[in-house]
């Protein structure tokens, strides 16, 4: 693969001295190289911690993820899964699997080698896993004993593409299946070698692959390559060292200790799986997030850090134990997947005075987060309550990616905070194409630049702030209602847990705004309880104006989520009428 | 340039969809991509300051420094300066010039445009200033007024080559000169926009040229590319976001206020003049550097780091009126050229008890630091005296690059604190070969690894200490004597400043040792105190053993330096019978 490199340097005409340019300029950005910390730096420190939910632990030092990866890497090999280059991706090696030690093994020993990871999206309905399976031509599939069932009943649909199967579990020994041929995880890698000579290619050589949610058709399948990766890993420690930090912000510690409770079949679990490996933090994985095990592990591993969906952070503060565990060691929370409600954030912050929550914005098609909200050096002196605003909005681009929003004729929109346009990007880590989907490539990129579908304004100070996905925008009158901000509103009353607002079609207006909201449990405020918090918070202090108010307001604990758990707008809009009928009606207009 | 991304990826053939990979996947690793913090985010803050010979200040913004560049980039097309791409460089444009705003928006127009910078090495002897100059065929020379005199005194060397002068200085107006044509810099770049259109293009494009001091023949030129810089800026602030910080170190600050006092023309000033930028760091000059200065601009400007040579560090804390300034900020110095001597560095941190010094190693070839000495996690409880001994050692190299040291057969020294080795390396910013010198290039790489030609050990935690040069190594015995280890242990008595250690040729034992000593202005100990010092310190306490003590004391206020103020052991060597005769013999073997 290097040899294109120095076949280019052959035709310098002055170059008499060829050299070693794969050992210096042309070193390739490929994933190898970040092993060094790990494996060199801290070899003795415990890397992995896994707890499963029969409560068991499992430790594991660097050196001993490393030696697991090497005999997986070389279970690959004796498999049949070969390794690719910047032209051609190696085969797919597919994983059905929670956030797991035999996980993160795994998909490091795939893009070593030069192979493709591809951590399956179990969000997906049946159709759509089979058709990803079989889209991404995956060669062999790793799952977990819990997925046997899933696996059953997918398999007379994937069983022609996938030549092999291996079960992962905490206990020895192989199911009855029909499912075959099937290996034992830990059978399989224990008769190999615990060193693995990592091969050198092209930073061209694609890395993994992730399919997205598939809101609407089906999911789309994204390719990044190492170099891409290495990348956003290192514009990611990059801004880790720009960090601003207030006077009261707690101390950054030596060791992030992150639980990692977003998916690997994610997002790329948020970029996570390569960016804390290379860093050597030691990981600690719940199996699956439950409020329970997650308080257990902090306490337990001293967890700095937690990535979360605002619905984790939500179920977290509802959560009846919590004052049992000793939580002080969590000083970071970074919520992505959905806008963080300011009052979500204040509540979680009260709860943990030591804690900062902050939000983020990324997307399958950009790797893992993009924007994300970063105070700047101005603002260190800046009161709470400004600050609180900052870290509640979408953020900005860090180096490394450039994004813009623009309106429908591609100029960007004025930074007043009103404007709603779209936002685009370029950058490193934002996905050159769809797998094998020119026509759907060819409508997201388009004049140099990445168009997300999703709608956002631009503050003065230029932070964005993310509205909608473009298509859900609830439009009155031929104005935008900018509902994130409304829902952030309504989340700031004492008594609301969670708000999402959906238009309803109105034959005058277009559109007029309905809030579905769900109260903490045991308050009794009113539907008018919460337009006059809407009033005296939103329209007098000239954060909303009148016309924006709801029409409707229904109390329930039922907001229809998407599989990553957001508000799925769609399905509300799907189910608008029953929702219409349940809820009152607060205003006429 | 980006077309040759395109016309590879054009060659896959399912490939319908061509996209944008030149804004994705292979975005090119290019400097103007460095420019989003300082001209983007944080434009009004003021990024450089400049003080004078004369005290007068300079200040600009990050915003008026980038018109500033973005003019002098029209100002060198208008000259000619054509750009260059992975096979052919660009124009060089050499600089003789200090460390001011001028310098650094030369350097910056020049890479961004796409051209070559070429900082000259000004503290070469004139054969070798001519020499680089003609050999780098410098197309253009922007030079201080300062330094007239010495380019009238190259003139007619260098005028077939350089095609146009141009005069940087504070005060407006040309000077009458031979030095034909010349044009007055301010005059010169004002007539231009103050915004550019910065093009994209390979990242393999180069970008800085220096020369190598060439204490053994003729200066060496070694070249960058854009890819090269840019890796080493990324991977040093991944360094930052890992550095480990022990209970009584100093908060970091939220900005990095760094005092640039290494010339620009020496090892890129250890990659400062673009990971600072890049950064938006305010960059404090002072033109170049007495204590005065120093301590005057520290206290005026709140600098909160600094890169020095020991010797810089020497002669500030011998500056008598140093008390008389306040330099608390100072937190960080980092000192490189040359061992740190232990006693420096306690001397030092004891004068300023927030200030933490550490060592660094690098060399022309290697463009800035490779190796650093850092504090691991678990060293955070060390007790202070291991931790000194840690900091004053060369290091360990970071992400980036992989270094070993190795015997003659090319085998790893043991990692034992005792056998002498040959520090080799690789990595992305290893130079890939000296400018137009096959051969020189063919002796430095070998077996895929870039020889240093400087001699180490290293200690049973794998971190290196640096001996010497191969070359200059005493052989005592056919044992090496390590140097840097007697000259640190000399330092650290009270009343020695600096120490320099040569072998004075013997016919028993092949080699001496003999110590060149500087003692504290004002106090009287004797050659005889050095050797109970030695004794005590070194021999009871197991550090040195007896064959290693010299033979020759001799105190002397000139000990011989090279141009970059390291002790010129070649030049001891030279004078080696005149300093034996000055010298008291102490010991007889």
């Amino acid at each position: 693969m290097l040899g294109r490199y120095i076949f280019e340097r052959g035709e310098e005409k002055e170059m008499e001295f060829k050299g070693y340019p794969e050992y210096s300029s042309r070193q390739p950005l490929i994933l190898k190289y970040c092993l060094k910390r790990p494996v060199e730096t801290y070899p003795d420190d415990i890397g992995i911690v896994y707890r499963n939910d029969a409560g068991e632990y499992f430790r594991f030092t660097w050196r001993q993820w490393h030696e697991r990866t090497c005999q997986q890497a070389h279970a690959l090999k004796a498999l049949g899964v070969k390794p690719g280059g910047p032209f051609e991706p190696g085969d797919r090696v597919g994983t059905m699997a929670l956030n797991h030690h035999r996980h993160i093994e795994n998909i490091w020993a795939s893009v070593l080698t030069g192979a493709v990871s591809h951590p399956i999206n179990m969000r997906l309905s049946m159709d759509h896993m089979a058709y990803t399976i079989t889209h991404a031509e995956d060669k062999v599939i790793f799952f977990d004993d819990s997925i046997l069932p899933l696996v059953e009943a997918l398999y007379d649909r994937i069983k022609d593409t996938v030549k092999t199967f291996v079960y992962m579990s905490d206990k020895p020994g192989l199911p009855k299946t029909k499912v075959q041929p099937l290996y034992e995880f830990e059978e399989l890698i224990k008769q190999y070698p615990k060193t693995y000579d990592w091969p050198d290619f092209s930073e061209d050589t694609y890395a993994v692959l992730y399919y997205t949610t598939g809101t609407t058709g089906l999911p789309k399948g994204i390719m990044f390559t190492h170099r891409q990766v290495m990348l956003h890993v290192l514009y990611g420690f990059a801004s880790m060292a720009f960090r601003v930090r207030r006077p009261d912000d707690p101390e950054p510690p030596n060791e992030n200790i992150p639980m990692m409770n977003i998916p690997l079949f994610h997002i790329h679990a948020w970029g996570q799986p390569f960016s804390l490996v290379t860093a050597a933090s030691k990981i600690v994985f719940p199996g699956r997030f439950s409020p329970e095990a997650f308080c257990q592990m902090v306490q337990e591993d001293k967890v700095t850090s937690a990535g979360m969906v605002p619905t984790m952070l939500a179920m977290l503060l509802e959560y009846p134990d919590i004052d049992k565990y000793d939580l002080s060691s969590l000083i970071a929370i970074g919520t992505g997947g959905g806008a963080l409600p300011l009052g979500l954030k204040q509540k979680a912050e009260k709860k943990f005075p030591l804690m900062r929550a902050g939000s983020g914005y990324g997307m399958t098609e950009t790797l893992a987060g993009v924007l994300g909200s970063t105070i700047r050096r101005n603002m260190v002196d800046w009161p709470q309550e400004k600050i609180d605003e900052i870290m509640v909005k979408t953020g900005v681009a860090g180096m490394g990616i450039q994004v813009r929003v623009v309106d429908e004729n591609g100029k960007d929109v004025p930074h007043d905070n009103q404007a709603i346009g779209e936002i685009i990007l370029r950058g490193h880590w934002i996905m050159e194409r769809y797998f094998k989907e020119p026509e759907r490539s060819a409508t997201a990129w388009r004049d140099g630049w990445f168009h997300t579908g999703d709608a956002a304004k631009v503050d003065t100070d230029g932070y964005i702030i993310i509205a909608d996905r473009i298509t859900d925008v609830i439009r009155s009158a031929s104005e935008m209602v900018p509902t994130v901000l409304l829902e952030n509103l309504t989340c700031n009353a004492d008594f609301v847990l969670e708000a999402a607002y959906v238009g309803v079609p109105d034959e005058k207006w277009g559109e007029i705004p309905m809030a579905l909201v769900k109260r903490v449990p045991g308050t009794k405020q009113t539907e008018e309880d919460i337009m006059k918090h809407l009033q005296t918070e939103g329209v007098d202090k000239g954060k909303i104006t009148k016309w924006m108010l709801p029409s409707y307001v229904l109390f329930t604990d039922d907001i229809p989520r998407t599989s990553v758990g957001k508000f799925d707008k769609i399905a509300i809009r799907k189910r608008i009428n029953e929702f219409v009928s349940k809820a009152k009606q607060v205003r006429k207009i």
